[in-house]
C-alpha cells in the first residue's frame, strides 16, 4: 500500500519542433492552462517522421527541441487544435501517450 | 514470428529533477534493485508541471536531468515511496508508463 | 470535435545505443521503411538496464544516443529482428510503447 504517493492518470504530450519556435509553443501551452513543461534541447532529426506526407519534416541541420508536458486529458484536444495551423506552415510533430504521474502528498502529522 | 527477440512488459520510469541531486536518485534506484538507467542531461523546465500545486516546480535557471529506467512493475511502488520524502523538500516529478523492452536472446546453435 | 487534427495510433520506438553506431541504426530504420526519426544526443548511462543479463550494458564513459521513431505496428517486428544480431555484439536496448500522433490535415477551402 502506498502511503506517501498517489498516481494520477494523465496524458504525456511531446512536441518536437524547431527551436526557434519554442516561445510560440510554450505560450500556446500557457494559454491552454498547462502549468509546466520540460524541454529537451539540441535534438537532431531527419525525414518525414512517418506521418507527415509530401515533404521533408526536418532538414538535417535544423536544431530541434522536444517539449514534454503532463496534462489532463481534456487539454489534449484544445492543444492539438491550437497547434494545427502552426503545423500547416512549419515542420514538427506531437506525440500523445498515457502516463501516470506522482501526485505528491505532504506528510501531515 | 519473432525468433531472435522477445518483448518484456515493463514500466518506464522517468524522473525529472535538478542535476545536483543525480547521485541521490541513482543511489536510490541502485538500492531498490534497478540494474541500469539512462540520463538525459541539460533539460530546461518551467512552472508547476500541472500537478505540483502551490509553488513553482522549477525556476527557469535550474539545470534539470531526466533519469530513464525500465523496471519490473513490483519496483514502481518502493521507488515512488523512496522518492516521496525527497519531493517533499525538492522540486521534481516522476512519470510512469507502460513499455515493452527487447529481451535479447543469444543465438545458440 | 477536432476539425483540424487526427490522432493515429502508432508505436514509439526508442533505441538507446552508443553514438558510434548511429549510422548503422538509422540505415536499418531507413531500409525498414521508417520515414523519419529524432535523435537525443549525449545521454549517459550505467548498468545492465535491468534486462540485459550477464554483463554491463554500458560503461559509464560511453556516449549514448536515443533514436526516437513513430512507426506503424507492423514495422516493430522487422526492426527488432534487424537489431537482434547487433545487440548480440553491442550494448543497447529498445523500448516500444503506444503513442498517438497527430496526423495533420491541411485546411482546404
Amino acid at each position: 500500500m502506498m502511503k506517501n504517493v498517489n498516481l494520477s492518470q494523465l496524458k504525456k504530450v511531446e512536441i518536437i519542433l524547431e527551436g526557434e519556435h519554442q516561445e510560440f509553443a510554450t505560450d500556446l501551452l500557457d494559454r491552454a492552462g498547462v502549468k509546466g513543461y520540460t524541454i529537451v534541447n539540441n535534438l537532431s532529426g531527419k525525414g518525414r517522421h512517418g506521418f507527415h506526407e509530401g515533404h521533408l519534416m526536418f532538414n538535417e541541420d535544423a536544431v530541434l527541441i522536444m517539449i514534454i508536458a503532463a496534462i489532463p486529458e481534456e487539454l489534449v484536444e484544445p492543444i492539438l487544435e491550437g497547434f494545427a495551423p502552426f503545423f500547416n506552415e512549419h515542420s514538427g510533430v506531437v506525440f500523445v501517450s498515457d502516463i501516470q504521474v506522482t501526485r505528491l502528498v505532504k506528510f501531515k502529522n
